[in-house]
């Protein structure tokens, strides 16, 4: 067992509420305790770490909801640029290089980016999916991935035969649901098969939605409704979901998100960045949505900083709606927990909580940014930064400590790895 | 003198071209050497320090441009409010309560992080200046702090007082500027004073201008004009000057910044938690007028972070203009390092290059979000964090490295007085 004490502890089980002085054991990669342990459990429980936390904060690990994560390749190679010319003129043609063993490096490049910002699961969208779960699982990082399939309907005995593989490697770091890439990237063949295999699987589904006004005017224009409304119309959502983005919603887009528990992922650093809009996040959580954080790809961020997207969750709200007080920080710490873990399926860790998943992070309140201490919630919202990344563990592991890494390989070859695959693909017609 | 070796160097003397396996010599305060040293140089310098970069990129030390330092008391102390009833409700009740001592420490406090995220300099407007001076002085940081009198005419012999004893202080650290903090807690006397005190010592001024609507919507009912106009009218930009937040502007009024050679500092994250509103920075851009990046004070932002500015300044016009080409990189490095420094009169602190002074941040690209090395720039901008910055140098001397402060004082101490003095202070009637 692992013992954290003289720690502040903030479970997200009761909102931004924090327990002083407390402790956190784990047990294999499980929270075996919380709180304040008597003399005798004290004297009964063996160790084999035990960390003065020394007023440090606890918490559940970040969830980035929404990435492509092997896109760390493309890292500022096409800024500036709108999506649709940053997706078919610079994304599409590189992509078409890739192969498994790439993916495998640029995975590991993107993982130690998100234990350095507290992060333990990715909601990854992207291919060459073996490439990816030996990425993580040598790793020891969880990752849910998504479907991403697009164009015809025949590639849907892809998502079974993924569904089936990837919710049954023997690993508990990984799992799948189904998903395709976007409506303006499927044929209506393949958007209603996505439907069809929800109902088949009871399962819910995942994708891009309404990330541009364009995407959304073309999608009424094909079908007469919005791409979430016709996503709803072939039963996609019958068990739930997760959509990505959400920048133009409706307000029957909204009502369906509700009515369903769709799970709206907010990725409000790749929406700036492409111009694409600032989402309606404080209206979705008028409605009562539930709400998740993700950064999207590396490549239109550029970073993998789930303290970044946090602060833009609130503060974009506060300028788009012109009300200082909109998205409190205790509505972004949820969406970046508890949101999180809903859009990705991982019930098991999404709080501090005995017999929970041990994915939790060590937040450093020792850092100037972090005092004084007037309210730590509003810190770690509004101030704190990686700089405040002490520990991040991951299913009882901890990967990730006082700047070291401890997943497995060299860094310097990692990095090594991805500059020589870039430099490659650049070169190959 | 010092020696920085196997380094990248972007000097932002030309663009933001990067010298590749290159040195830089600082002697005393000031930059010696940039380039590739002959043998000859090299056996005749003597270093007390020399340290292998590794590839690590040097640049200019980024400039705050405007702050309230010691404001640190009141970060997460009153957040979601809108800026009227924050400053008038919240904040000048609690000043109320500051006294020298109180400035001295939670001065400390800021400064330590500055240095953090790599900047060199601050432009400081608040109060109890000798307690501020005495903070800069002892931890080695530069500052040019700013007038910031409120209220009646009368109070225009303390910026005479100011300008002649913070300009002759016999550190080369500390410089001061004329300034008041705004038109809608001035009189119109002491407005007009201030620009009889331009003419008088042929000097800039500096004050807050257009942050809100509000204040804008309120000076052209009272004088017929808005605040930049007003300013201009008294001759406070007679010789030049530098405004703050600039949220609001007319055509006329950004030519008169242009006209003037007024510098115009940013503050995105600080307009948008209070709501203010997002500045046309890329129309001021295409203006051609110089501009400047500021955190705002840390009661407001809640940060004292140059990459959060940084990312915000070229990601929202990206979004306010509906241009995913708007305000590339490049003229973001230039605001946080050349406009900084204009915004300052810091003539000597703006670029890396012999006889300029030793104000300069070593940028650590060995983490894994400046990894591949496809654009060093672009990474800068859009991926790096406080976890890059390696070493940050002011006036020659080292003041923070790999973590560590080398201020002249305890970190564990200068938070305790922190925390010490707000719980003071909240129970002070």
């Amino acid at each position: 067992m692992i013992r954290f004490y003289n720690a502040r502890v903030l479970t997200m089980a009761k909102g931004t509420e924090i327990q002083q002085n407390a402790e956190v054991w784990t047990d294999g990669d499980k929270i075996s305790f919380v709180g304040v342990p008597t003399r005798q459990q004290l004297d009964e429980a063996v160790f084999e770490r035990q960390t003065d936390l020394k007023g440090d904060l606890i918490m559940p690990g970040l969830k980035n909801a929404h990435t492509h994560s092997a896109m760390t390749f493309l890292r500022s190679y096409a800024d500036d640029l709108p999506l649709q010319d940053w997706l078919f003129k610079q994304v599409f043609p590189m992509e078409a290089k890739l192969n498994e063993d790439r993916i495998y490096h640029l995975t590991k490049l993107a993982i130690l980016e998100y234990l350095t910002c507290g992060c333990t699961a990715a909601f990854d969208m992207y291919f060459f999916r073996d490439g990816y779960v030996r990425a993580c699982v040598e790793s020891g990082f969880r990752s849910v991935m998504c479907g991403s399939v697009s164009g015809e309907e025949s590639r849907l005995c892809e998502l079974e035969d993924e569904i089936k593989k990837y919710n049954s490697t023997g690993s508990g770091l990984i799992s799948y649901m189904l998903g395709i890439h976007a409506e303006y990237t499927c044929s209506k063949g393949l958007i209603k098969g996505l439907g069809e295999l929800a109902r088949k699987y009871k399962a819910p589904t995942a994708m891009h939605n309404s990330e541009t006004q364009k995407e959304v005017d073309e999608c009424i224009s094909r079908y007469g409704m919005t791409p979430t409304q016709l996503f709803e119309s072939v039963g996609a959502f019958d068990f739930g979901g997760t959509t990505f983005h959400n920048v133009y919603l409706t307000l029957e887009d909204m009502d369906i998100f509700r009515r369903r528990k769709v799970v709206c992922v907010h990725c409000p650093a790749s929406n700036l960045k492409l111009a694409s809009g600032i989402a309606p996040v404080a209206e979705m959580e008028k409605m009562g949505i539930e709400i998740a954080l993700g950064t999207d790809g590396p490549a239109s961020n550029n970073a993998l900083d789930m303290f970044r997207e946090m602060y833009l969750m609130t503060t974009l709200q506060k300028v788009s709606c012109k009300d200082a007080s909109a998205c409190r920080p205790q509505t972004v710490l949820k969406a970046v927990t508890v949101g999180g873990a809903r859009a990705m399926c991982l019930d098991e860790c999404d709080i501090i909580a005995p017999g929970k998943q041990a994915d939790l992070v060590v937040i450093d309140l020792n850092k100037p940014n972090m005092q004084p201490l007037n309210n730590i919630p509003a810190n770690i919202v509004y101030s704190a930064d990686k700089t405040n990344v002490r520990l991040t563990m991951c299913a009882g592991k901890v990967l990730y400590e006082n700047g070291e890494f401890f997943v497995g390989d060299d860094v310097h070859r990692i990095y090594a790895n991805a500059n020589r695959i870039i430099n490659e693909m650049k070169n190959e017609v």
